[in-house]
């Protein structure tokens, strides 16, 4: 920074624009923004290296709010900085379509790394962030080439420290040394309900230590020099580091700072009014005055970082331009050329095989197959990898100081799932991360930020129904599987054999805007014979697995159920009636099928039996008022798999009565 | 203990019955049984307080295992101590029905004081039991009378050192001072993937330090002295306490201990012999000595100690007999006997004051209405008190050293919702905590194991929809309620106005023997009109809230939804076409009601539109597929409530052409 203008004045452009964009909105949070000031002005006029002409710039630092309320200081940063946020844009803050939505969401703003708001997850999503920094750096970095090579920036908050997710992903970036990792705690002893003190009492620096991380303590948060010398000081520690800044929320309200009215509401104009004559803020609503501006504009410093960076990688690009290639592959998240030639040889092979095998273990022969084609796989488990087989023979385990291809994310699912996002969202890997289904609940929102940040996060999620037997209710899903349909941009696959395996991982990895869960048995199931066009429609989600002339009745079956489906078509066809089998391996992909397609595959008219180990409620949407269900609405029990499966009606002779009870 | 047997054999039981159950289930994990042996034999031998012919004693010690799979270890202390866990129960490990399930199953198994297995919740119940027995003392000790007295004993390993959850609950229990908690970690340094220096490098006993803890550390868990002392040194402390036990997973068996393969499965019956073997161990499967059953014997005792309490108690009765009946009613969950006129009474008020106001505030004004005559509401949000209005005028905050009956949890959603748990198995409060209902995910499978355990938990959820506005869809519910109601035994409630979120209050708390869900707008919603069989279909969980002679459609509405129906409704009228309205408020109750009635109410036949600001997958099952649904499919977006609701198409012109679409 060269300026020569005060910080004070740069930092109470943030505040002015905060007050009055949620003055405007009558709606939004302007005690963060207020209370930061000081904290953004050091680290984005001193080190926060980033080109607002182009947010995209790969090498650029990523800079995050896990705060996502105090969305308005990153709006005004983006604003007074350069990039494409203008006046216009902070005037229409949490208006409908516009660029200042009341949370940070990433695609809709530029300059916006990740949607934040939910606590805590927005730090997890910079630990992936800086995991995929370290591990593509390692990959592709040559002697004089650190093409790969920045920080990761974290704002947080009381809220986010109190959160879970908080311990799980700092404790695991301090066990994996991830030092690019730069947090700024903005530590002002109020949440929503008043002073902390009642109900957080941690001694946060003495916690973070404990992880392992470098701690700063004690920086006041309102002094631009001091929160800068930290930052400095963190960029050379060999550790992530925690920067714990002594701040005032709300700061430049005279009459509600550093209380918990400041945090959620407009000052009201009168308040706006003595913020204005405090700060000594002449300038009306929504104008900055020149210098200001001057003082903010990072577009020439910006062009200049990137402009050196393009330098190095083209002097790089010229030496290795297979490695440049291949990074810029990555980073475009494409799939290389050899892809669909794996995916076809892995289904070949699956077809060949015809093996019955637990999907599960179908599951790790499809990343077998596509992990030579893919090195941007990064794959993991919550510590149940010799359980959800999500790793491969030439997998490398990630450590401190030893990049790898395999994450051992410790018995973390939630924060295993959001560092997952913040990997997909920093590019150049596909990651995917295991735990038994039900523990999918654990991680449940980070499932549903994928979706609406519309990432390439895949979840693999196996012991999937009361097919894992004796471990009991605790760990039989009965309700995951339709609950996650519920989930908008999700797309949720359970296949039922070797083929539909392999092709629900293809069409996972080929999703680029969009998450997945692959849903696994335990046990064993049989392998199904298809026609060519069968193994093409699987991809369309659901299709005619076996059919019969003129037939009376539908049976419509997912996973471990299909194989339960066709046996029961067979004792029907026994007893005279002509039965035809769907197989359902994603109700969300075949819900987007043309019209023709799906009345073609469920048989317009015909009677419909649904069967799949799970609530019944969400089949009814396929099989009508008229139709049955089989499946299981009530909790498991810890017994062997078979006689569960007895137990809980999924038997022949009960489909067999229920498909006979449908047909008129 | 007066046994002079050494307690190596007394540890070597516990280790033979692990391994040989698990052996014969050919299932289940031996590991942390064999490692904890001794540190079980110095907390029960020593220090429980418990009666084996009494397992509800209301003033035993709680003791639970938050590394719950761990089950045999328990079941074999359990048999062991003189509980009515057979030998043939312990047979029958893992089977059908049996009272040994695969993870401890609350109710199950006499002895047993919550279910766990799901990593971390243990503890977290764990808390809510030390925070219920706090607070009680509290209530119900007189000087000399510590009818109330008790300690909470948890132990735990390195995967819920992992969890979220346990960073949630345990800096909570710091806070609040929770001295009566004492955990036992199992450091083993083993977890499913094998050492957990590559994934788990905390320095734990300094992070339970940074939460106010007091922490014992290093001593060697395989010496019962040892163990034994610390647990004394704990019972004197002022603060919750963490004892650090180092440990040998597998511990005596020779070639597996101390590994990851020794612990989640059989060891195979060699191993199974090896162990005898190496440990000295004779006797015959499923054999123990009768010198060795001597030791263990905790039946004399137990019953001695319940019976100089029960005489204390008697002499409280006799000075304090309006203390000592309530006390006795809340520990069995009773409610009061002004319970049913006050909520006669707090419907009778919102029906003279037809109140068009948001639910959550008439929720606000319900707990009100009930609060005089439940003293055993033990209310709580995480960190959005004044948004959830769990609040009530008389409540007061509790703090550490201050008791009360409104709880801070802090920005813990997860934590709060099983520390209720834990709570709710305590006995002697009625507790409710709130979010935003979009954060039930953090929550979710504490909800589940509310379900499961059917406890009386009520997670109150308010903004529940598009229509909290300008938060944007990170904050947005649109498949949270559908997706609730697919857990099994959770009652979820949705109500229109102030008659019905009195109705859901009640019901919910009526609940004894299971959770329930208070689904709440921030907006404001209208008064509906109702005739007194209406009011009183409410607690049907659907009714018909207006209907028409000879309708040809049925609208079927929740929540702020119901609204919309009943002017659609008005303008089918007005266009002849006579509408019934149907209110939904908890589809989980309707579903139980009897085919007649919900015949009666759906209108069997008629054609039905569902309209709810959610998903729509779920109403299928109401409307069928000649139905229609006026829902949400997508993620919300952040604008103002009256914006979105609009664009979302919540209209009446919408909903009019839905309802002519769909009839005939």
């Amino acid at each position: 920074m060269t300026s020569t203008l005060p910080t004070t004045q740069m930092a109470n452009a943030i505040r002015a624009l905060a007050m009055d964009a949620v003055q405007k909105a009558n709606s939004g949070h302007p005690g963060m923004p207020m209370g930061m000031a000081e904290i953004a002005v050091a680290l984005w006029s001193g080190h926060y290296s980033h080109n607002p002409a182009n947010p995209k710039w790969v090498n650029r630092d990523r800079f995050l709010l896990s705060n996502g309320h105090g969305s308005m200081l990153h709006y005004a940063l983006l604003h007074l900085s350069g990039y494409a946020v203008s006046m216009d844009d902070i005037k229409a803050f949490r208006q409908m379509h516009s660029k200042t939505p009341g949370h940070p969401e990433v695609d809709i703003t530029p300059g916006v790394e990740t949607t934040t708001g939910p606590l805590g997850q927005g730090i997890a999503n910079a630990v992936g962030m800086a995991l995929a920094e370290y591990l593509l750096a390692s990959e592709f970095n040559k002697p004089g080439y650190d093409v790969v090579d920045h920080y990761t920036y974290a704002f947080l908050g009381d809220g986010c420290l109190m959160e879970g997710i908080s311990h799980e992903v700092c404790a695991l970036a301090g066990t994996l040394g991830l030092k690019k990792l730069i947090a700024l705690y903005d530590d002002n002893g109020i949440s929503i309900d008043g002073k902390v003190e009642g109900w957080f009492t941690d001694d946060t620096p003495a916690r973070f230590e404990a992880y392992g991380w470098n701690v700063i303590r004690a920086v006041d948060g309102h002094d631009v020099a001091a929160v800068s010398a930290a930052i400095a000081a963190a960029k050379k520690a060999d550790k992530p580091t925690l920067i714990c800044c002594k701040t005032v929320i709300g700061k430049g309200s005279p009459n509600l700072q550093g209380g918990d009215k400041v945090h959620g509401a407009a000052l009201g104009d009168k308040e706006v009014a003595a913020v204005r004559e405090y700060i000594g803020w002449s300038a009306a609503p929504f104008e900055i005055p020149a210098d200001v501006y001057g003082a903010w504009d990072a577009k020439a410093a910006g062009a200049a970082r990137e402009a050196a960076w393009t330098e190095l990688f083209n002097k790089y690009a010229a030496q290795f331009p297979a490695e440049a290639a291949e990074l810029s592959r990555r980073m475009a998240g494409d799939l290389p050329a050899g892809f669909d030639a794996a995916l076809a040889a892995g289904i070949a092979s699956c077809i060949e095989k015809k093996e019955n095998i637990a999907t599960r273990k179908a599951s790790q022969n499809a990343i077998q197959a596509l992990a030579p084609v893919l090195p941007e796989f990064l794959g993991g488990s919550a510590d149940l990898t010799g359980s959800n087989l999500t790793n491969w023979k030439e997998c490398v385990a990630v450590r401190s100081g030893q990049p790898g291809n395999h994450i051992n994310y410790g018995v973390r699912e939630f924060g295993m799932s959001a560092i997952m996002n913040g990997v997909a969202l920093h590019g150049g890997y596909i990651p995917f991360g295991a735990t038994f289904l039900t523990f999918s609940d654990y991680s449940r929102n980070a499932l549903r930020m994928a979706a609406l940040m519309k990432q390439r996060s895949l979840f693999v999620f196996t012991h999937d129904s009361i097919g894992l037997g004796e471990d009991g209710p605790t760990h039989q899903s009965v309700e995951h599987i339709s609950s996650m349909r519920l989930i908008p941009q999700l797309d949720n696959w359970r296949p039922c054999d070797t083929v539909e395996s392999m092709v629900a991982w293809g069409e996972a990895v080929k999703r680029k805007h969009g998450p997945s869960t692959l849903i696994f048995s335990r046990q064993n199931l049989p392998y199904q014979e298809r026609s060519s066009q069968q193994v093409a429609d699987i991809a369309r989600g659901g299709y005619v697995l076996s059919d019969a002339a003129d037939a009376k009745v539908v049976l419509i079956a997912t996973g471990s159920e299909v194989e339960l489906a066709v046996a029961a078509a067979a004792a029907l066809a026994a007893e005279g009636i002509a039965t035809r089998v769907v197989s359902m391996p994603s109700t969300d992909v075949f819900d987007r099928q043309d019209a023709a397609y799906k009345a073609g595959v469920l048989g317009k008219g015909l009677p419909r039996v649904a069967i799949e180990a799970g609530v019944t409620d969400f089949w009814y949407k396929y099989v009508g008022l008229e139709g049955a269900v089989v499946g299981i609405d009530t909790f498991g029990e810890s017994a062997p798999a078979g006689v569960l499966f007895k137990h809980f009606g999924f038997t022949v002779e009960n489909v067999v009565a229920k498909a006979k009870s449908v047909i008129a």
